[in-house]
């Protein structure tokens, strides 16, 4: 799994059925880029994940992603590959905490 | 899943059986490189994606990618890794509107 | 999928019993790095393609990879991850032919 | 598999109910860049895989990704896609010991 | 597939029970940058494939990825995500051996 930042939506009213009533949120991985490191720092781009939580803009999530994405939702034959399993608390690294949510 | 450009198509008559009557779109996956982006950039390559909505050039579509992409054709046993599940209206990325479908 | 030049083949007398029959093609990724782009260029390494339809040196072909590659083969059960699944006749892109097989 | 450094631990009290009891490490991807390496490097940036051996913090372990990951929790249908299968003893190289747990 | 060359092993005895007697390699993907060119380079990090074809040290040998790794074991249901299936004779490009093996 990967730890991201919800960073807006996207809406597509044209889309596969099976897709109906998903919410589809922008996210952007979060990189801890030495075990020296004190704070994220955002990737590089972004991806588009399901939200299963009612995660909000700027909350840190946890994202799955490949086939095992689909077991994060609803309806296991949705066309998804990246789904949001969990709003993170905190983040320790090396006995600190690294991220805690507001 | 990510979003991309449609920029043009691929034409195979020799291919696989399973494949037949799939249109091949030649697809650009676009990057939003930090929060503060105004825009989509093109990123560097692209990948060749299965149609299922009808999507023109240009569009912007939301692709999935990995076994999930079969659940979003008709024929779920076709040998595809990737595939068009949404035509995009908006893309918001912090309260700003940073993409709206023409 | 991605698009993907036929470069030359690997040979492995002792193999997997599964891949018994398999051609195993050496192929290399073919990378159109902008919108703009007058002709493919040749990504920077190679991956290992099993052949399903008699595909020939420098012919273009169209490559799923994952788990989807099993359906692409005879036999679903074969350990293997990327297969040719198309003989490429033409790329268009906004508008114009990129590729056209010879 | 990857080898990956345990560096840390994620809490997320919100999040899917299949996931409920899993521990969430915060992994390290380790990379021996050249044949003649005398040690690991730290890699660039961080997974979360759950944790299914009691691993520790500093312990170089091996972790599973993909579909294949939910065979190695309790649950196979967890929404997970990278755990942890293996505590590091040695990592051998070119007949050196390039790793060995203390 | 990739090819990739044997370069070490991992040992760990605590792990998975479904992992107990699969011999674990340490592998580097081998690249083939362009099509001129006259050897093997070696990638730049490695990872761990379970072994089930006796490979040993500076063998050239084609890993499968993915779910599919899993068919190239005796238990389908092992956590694994990369499978030795071959080993390698000869590499051939643009009419030239690559690589043969000793």
């Amino acid at each position: 799994m990967i730890l991201a930042k919800v960073e807006g939506c996207v809406v597509a009213t044209k889309k596969n059925a099976k897709m109906t009533g998903n919410k589809l949120l922008l996210v952007r991985p979060m990189v801890i880029d030495s075990a020296s490191a004190s704070e994220f720092k955002p990737g590089l781009s972004t991806l588009v994940a399901v939200d299963s939580l009612g995660a909000g803009e700027n909350q840190v999530v946890l994202v799955v992603q490949g086939s095992s994405a689909r077991l994060g939702t609803d309806a296991k034959d949705s066309p998804v590959d990246a789904v949001v399993i969990g709003i993170v608390d905190t983040v320790d690294m090396a006995k600190r905490i690294l991220y805690r949510a507001p």
